[in-house]
Order: structure tokens, then sequence, then C-alpha cells
């Protein structure tokens, strides 16, 4: 963590243009806005804060074209909000843990292949035939099933639950509480209510730079495996059901639920709390809104609300309607008694 | 676990007939029919999954009536669904853990009473009191509070949480990161804010055979019990609030919540993302749709769907009203210019 | 806990009437009033109970104005709710832990700060720095990251995660498998779908006498703090994002999300499964009824409900209008094709 850095250290680091302001102005802290203190620097993006400009108490604004602001420095870049990422990262507080290494209360199965550099903390639990490439981070608590594969540069937080077999690439990251691999849902219904459990005999793979949010569930498949592709991002409290296939690039938010052999294609986004049914595709680029109920395939690159969900347009539409439709009732009635 | 079978040795275990191929064919595997690969049998279950018969790489399929297929073999059977079931179980995986007996990491009271044949991973903590049926395995990192009860041949994955007094039947599953016997959210509430906490007395008893997916939260009674039937079978990310009381054989799909004392029949089916609301009472064999908002009582049999939940043949009609309320609107408006 | 009580020990706790019934009759129970046997004290404090005054087994029952019922004894009390909670306070069974004090399996860092009469479970982790005030009790299988600050009197359950530099005020409860301080859903996109984190510096600050249920997550903030106001509570399976700021004595039900930004006023109210957007503003007093979805600033006070949420009465006029609409529709035809 930097406790400090000059307006000319960081705009060196992002290569942009100091266009008001002393290079040697000392920046103590990263802060949005409104929220700005003093020795801060914070980042201009989007029409809704313009109101702002002129009230911060920040020291520095990173902005993407000039700007008038009460901050005495401005820092003109190219996109306002990735410098703000990359002076985020130069300000990233100390969180590290003060145990090293394989932690002595960490159990570790002797047929479990750890890596270099490994970080397991206190009370995990490394089943046998695991394999952790180099520099896996696993949290206190956390529990890796047999034969449990992670590539390298993965951190898993705090109490995860990573169930046998599953599949982790390279630098994803697994929050608190998250459970991946437990069974998928599935029985065969029994007309006396003795339902019987489909064994579930797949797994899961997870491709690389995943990050799933805390206390997702993540169901293995019932024979081959449910996937999430590469640098796709879930938020927290989603549930994956068993067989579901997600692509590349996907972000999904807080508790959506996406139900069993659903495929969802690339560069997908869903709002919070959406639903997807079983069997169901939604190709590339689709846009599932929030608290949307999907019934049905949903084509490449639309946005779909509502529930069931239909082209957004068209919800918008129906719900125009909808809340014109008290009046329209007055009018018929009206021609119905005129009549 | 099998690691391969004969079409015969299979077809003698299933009680089925062998319609097309040689019993000498040796299946290694079991995969979905879209999936299968040449040493794999499937199942055909569905019309849905009529074209894949003719596109099949499996080597067999299980079918409940003739059929036409790319695939050499062909094993009819009673119920295709209920024959795949059983040919899963014959291939299960071997994921068993690597630790044994009562690991000594785990932290046992000496007052708790725990049966023949327990497994108890690694850092799990069982307090004082508890009362273990034989056969019970307790997965890494759970923990069960003091005075629970578990019948024989539980199966509690790692990091579960069951709190004091929770009372489990025999063969009772319960997946990672769940938590029975939390409080139920009652409190009396104060104009100043400072709401006072109603104590929750109560405990949860769980039925025989029930399932409970991962990460849901099923919470003790304020007196009395909260309560799941025998054979009840719940998804991820359900929440059971207080005094609830669900009864015999139901399916409860992933991110539902039934809210206080409200009390659910026998084979009762819910939908994804459903919600009940509390002291509501939902009669036998009802089904819930998906992400429907249940307000009153819903009647033995029926399927109630949307929010607020109206039978679904309702629901269904006015969706169709509204899809068709932008073209009305238009037509009134025609009438009441021409007038 | 207490085995009895005879009504008159009761009703000087309760600073009550006894109105019917012997002062020497003994209580040995709590129960609702549907539930109770012949030696509960129950309560009666709706009129949908009304028909339960005449058929209960209750011994006694507490009521804010005079009744007829079947039981023996009747206890007049300002509020019988509240006097339920009391007496239930009397009666609450002893739950507590065989393990004493700062159990041997439990690690915690040398440099964290233990205040006096902790409790810590078996297999509880407290990392470098954290500091707890006086008579904290931290459940079996909790993780508290670096730097964590615990004021007096917390009950933190078992299985908790409670990361790096979260704060709490004194006597907050956080219920088992809540996840505190996980990284907030940030991320530059990036077209060729290598999304960029966005590093979430910030932390979590709880205020005193906050209840958060099971299985919630919390999210940290990117800068600054998630916040949640004195005498909050949550129920389970509920998220809030980074940065979200609530207010004082606000209720939450389960499944709530409430997204990023967003601030909540005090003394709202939150029905379940209710959705909130981002960057929005809930005003003291409001209602947001369950299943809502909340996609602007509501009013200080009024009740919101439906998705998207509007004023509770808009959306019963528009749904009493919907429910006539197949019979308005049958009416324009008629008219159309009189005409």
């Amino acid at each position: 963590m930097t406790d400090s850095l000059t307006l000319k250290e960081i705009c060196d680091h992002l290569g942009g243009e100091i266009l008001a302001g002393s290079p040697d102005s000392v920046i103590t802290g990263v802060s949005s806005i409104q929220d700005a203190g003093p020795a801060d620097i914070c980042y201009y993006g989007s029409s809704r804060y313009t109101g702002y400009l002129s009230t911060t108490k920040a020291m520095a604004v990173l902005v993407s074209k000039p700007v008038t602001t009460s901050a005495d420095c401005v820092l003109l870049v190219d996109n306002a909000y990735d410098a703000f990422r990359k002076v985020l990262h130069l300000f990233v507080p100390d969180r590290s843990t003060g145990f090293s290494g394989v932690h002595p209360s960490a159990v570790v199965h002797p047929t479990a292949e750890i890596g270099k550099e490994a970080e397991i903390g206190p009370c995990a639990v490394i089943d046998r035939d695991c394999t952790l490439g180099h520099n896996c981070s696993i949290g206190s608590g956390s529990v890796l099933g047999s034969g449990v594969i992670l590539g390298s540069d993965c951190v898993i937080h705090s109490n995860v639950t990573l169930l046998a077999d599953t599949v982790l690439g390279n630098k994803v990251v697994i929050h608190s509480g998250t459970v991946v691999g437990s069974d998928g849902f599935g029985f065969v219904p029994d007309p006396r209510g003795e339902h019987k459990k489909i064994p579930q005999n797949g797994n899961v793979i997870i491709g690389n730079s995943v990050e799933i949010g805390a206390n997702c569930t993540i169901d293995r498949a019932v024979t081959g495996s449910t996937r999430i592709g590469d640098h796709t991002k879930l938020d927290n409290l989603i549930q994956v059901a068993h067989n579901v296939c997600i692509g590349r690039g996907c972000f999904i938010a807080a508790q959506t639920g996406i139900a069993g052999s659903t495929v969802v294609g690339n560069g997908v986004v869903f709002g919070g709390q959406a639903g997807v049914g079983g069997h169901i595709v939604i190709n590339d680029g689709a846009v599932i809104a929030a608290k949307s109920g999907v019934t049905k395939d949903v084509r490449s690159g639309i946005t779909v609300s509502g529930n069931p969900a239909r082209p957004h347009m068209v919800t918008l539409r129906l719900g125009a309607a909808v809340s014109r439709l008290p009046g329209i009732i007055e009018l018929v009635k009206e021609m119905s008694t005129e009549k």
C-alpha cells in the first residue's frame, strides 16, 4: 500500500496530462467525488455527478475531458473510470493475513499436490488427490474435497467449499461462503412421495479469471460438467444449477438464478434477481434485466425484461398501456353508456 | 465405482429387454443423449430430445418404447428416466474423502454420543449433548450446536451449521453452507427504532429422507418447531422462516422463500424464486410457479402463478389480455374520435 | 432457563393484572395460542386468532384487553406482544455451548486484542490486529480477517466470515453463514470480455444493536464504507452491495437485495424478495412491499409495490384494472362490431 503519491507520480503511472494543479501536490487517498477529502483523488465519470464537480473537496479529479471544478488539480486521461481503477490499485490497503504459508492447523491430505508459494489458512482442509497450481491462496476454514484441481494464482477466500472433482482455471477468485460442486437438484418423482435421487455424477469446471461472489451455489452436473467460461463475473447469492453452461465474459448480478441445462452465451449481462428457466438458450450479448423471468430462448444482443420476459421495448410498451388502462376503462364505460 | 459393464450386465440389473445391439457391448460411462461418447449409455425421455436419437454418438440408449436411433444398442425398460437413475448409481465416481473415522482435528464434546461407523471430517465441531445415529457423515468444518440430534445414515456435507436443538430424522442429506436453526426474524417494533428481539425458543425438526441443498436457511421456531416432512427435497438458497410447517414429499426449487408460520401440505411443488407470505396455507398437491408471489391460501391441487399469485389459467388469460392492450387502446381512441 | 413459574410471579415480572385464574397456577412453558398445552402461557395479539380464544388448551393467556377464553387464567398487560417477548425471555432454553473461554483449537493471532469474558469457539480464526470488546462470543468455525474491530457484547454465530477491516458496534448479532466485507461487484467492462476488476479498497461499518440473519452478504465499499445503522435488523439471505448506506431501525425481510450506492433512510421496512437498484434514495419510513422492484427514489413514509415499484395505491388500482381487462376487451369488441 502506498501512503502518498504526488500528482506527477500518479500522472506518470496513468499516462495522462495535468490540466490544472501542481505536479507536486501530495495525494494520500482515493475516494468518490462526493465523499472525497482534501488530500484525495477522485474521478468524474457520469453526468449524474456533474453537480459535485463544483462542490467536491477532493484535491484532484480524474476526467476524460476538460471540466470546471472546485478541485485544485485536474488530470486528463483516456478513460477516467479505468484510471480510477489503476489509482485504487496504487492505494490498496494492506489486508494481508498475519498467518503465512501452510498454517499448522490446516489439514492437508498427504496425497494433495500443493504448488509453490501457496498460502493455506488456519483450519482449511484439503482432501486427497487435490492439485493446486503455484501461488494459490486458500482462506481459513475453506474446504476442498477430493480431487479438486486449481490452476495457478487462485484466491479462495475464507469458508468456501469446493466439492470433489471441481476444476478451476488460473486466476480464479471465489468469495466467502460460496459452494461449488453441490449436488444438482434431480429426483425421479414418486407418486407416494418417496422421490428417488438421481446421482449427480458430473462436476463443475470453471475457466480462467472467473470471479464468483459470496454465498453463491454452483451445482455439479448429472453427467459431464457445469461450466463457467473465462472472465465471467458473478456477484453474490447466485444459483447456477446442474449442467448449466455459461460463456465467456458475462456479468451476473446478485441473487440471479439459472435453472438446469440452460446455455448462456458470451458477454451476456444479467441484472439482479433475474431468473432463467431450465433448458433455455441465451445467446451472445443478450441483456437480461433485473427481476426478469426468462421462459424461452433469448436472441443475440437483445434486452429482455419482465416476467415472463419479453423484449424490453415490448415490456415498456405494455407497461405504458397498463398505466393508461384505468382511464381507458372510464372512456369505454362512458362510450358504452352513451350509446 | 464401476469402470465398465456389458450391455447384458446393465440389462440384467435393470430388468429390461435388449431391442438392438450385442449383449457383450462394453459400456464405460453414462451421459446425456446429446453429449454421449461412443462407449456411453444415455436415455431418451422426452420428445424435446427426439432429434438427438438419430445423431447421438452413444453406444446404447435406454428407452421406454421402441425407437429408431444411431446408437448401436437399444435397451427397453419400463421407465427410462428411472433406469437412467439406476445406471448412474452403477457408475457413481469415487469421491470418498481421504480422511477416515473421526478426524483428530474434529472437536467432539465428551458428552456427545456418536453412533457406529461415523465419519467426522477435519475441523468439524460437535457440541455438548449431541446424539448421532449410526453411519452418519459430518463434513469438514461443519458445526453441530448443543443438543443436536441426528438419526442414522445422515450425510451432512462440509461447512454446514446445525444450531442447538435441531433434530434430523434418518437418511437426511444437507449440502454445504446450509444453516438450520438460526433465529427466526421477530422483533417488537419500537417507535424510536430500538426494536426488541423476540427470543426464538423453539427448534427445527426435519423428517426422514429429506434433502436440503446448499446455502439454505431454515429458522428455528419462536415456540414449538419449524418442520420439514419426510421425503421433501429443497434446492439451494431457500429461506424457510420460523414456525413454517412443510409436509411430505414436496419439491422446492432454488431461491424460494416461505415466510413465518405458513403451512405447506404434502406433495406441493415450488418453482424457483417463488415467495410465500406469512400465515398462509398451501394445500396438498398445489403447484406454485416460478417467481410467484403467494399472498393468500392456495387450494389443493391447483397451480398458481404471477405476483400476486392467481390460478395459472387466470394469470395466462390476463397476460394475453395485456398483450392485446396497445391495440385495444388504439381501437378505443378511434371509436372515441369517430363519434 | 426457568422450569416453572407461578402466574403471580409472571404477573409481577410483567407488571400486569390477573383478570382470571389463581395466582398460584404453575406455568411451565410458552407457546402460541393454537399449539399451547395445559401448562403453557400464550398471548392473544390479533383478531386473526380470535377463534382460538375459545379453543386454546393454554393455562394462561396474555391480553391487552379483557377477553372470554377457554384458558383458566387471563393476564391483562399493556402490550400483549411485548409481554409475550418478556415471558419468552423467562423461559429461554439453555443452548449454551459445552466449550468455554477461548477453545484450544481456535487460532488467535498474537497481535489480536481480545476483551474480557470472550468466548471463542473451536476452529474459529482471529487474524492479526483484530480488536474485540468485552463479552464477545465468536462461534465455531467463524473467521475474522485482519484488522476486524468488534465492540462489546457481540454475538457472532458459527461459520460466519467477517473480512478484513470490518467494524462492528456494540451488541451486534450475526447469524451463521453470513459474509461481511466481501468485495463489491465492480469491473471496468472490456469489449474483448477481459473485464478488469476495480479494487474494493473500502470496508463495512455496522452500528450498535444491529442483527443480521443467516447467509447474508454485505459487500465492502469501493472507497469509504458500506454502512448499516443502529438497531437495523436483517433477515436471511440478504444482499447489501458496496457503498450502500442503510439508516437506523430498519427491518429488511429475507432475500431482499440492495444494489450499489443506494441510500436507505431510517425506519424503512422491506418485505421479502424486494430488490432495489443502484444509486437510489429510499427516504425515512418508506415501506417496500415484498417482491417490489424499486427503480427510482422513494419518498418518505410511502408504501411502494410491484415491479417497477409504484405507490401501492397505484399498483392496486392498475391490478384491479387488469383484472377487468378481459371483460373490457369483450365490451370494446362488441361496440366495435355494433357500429
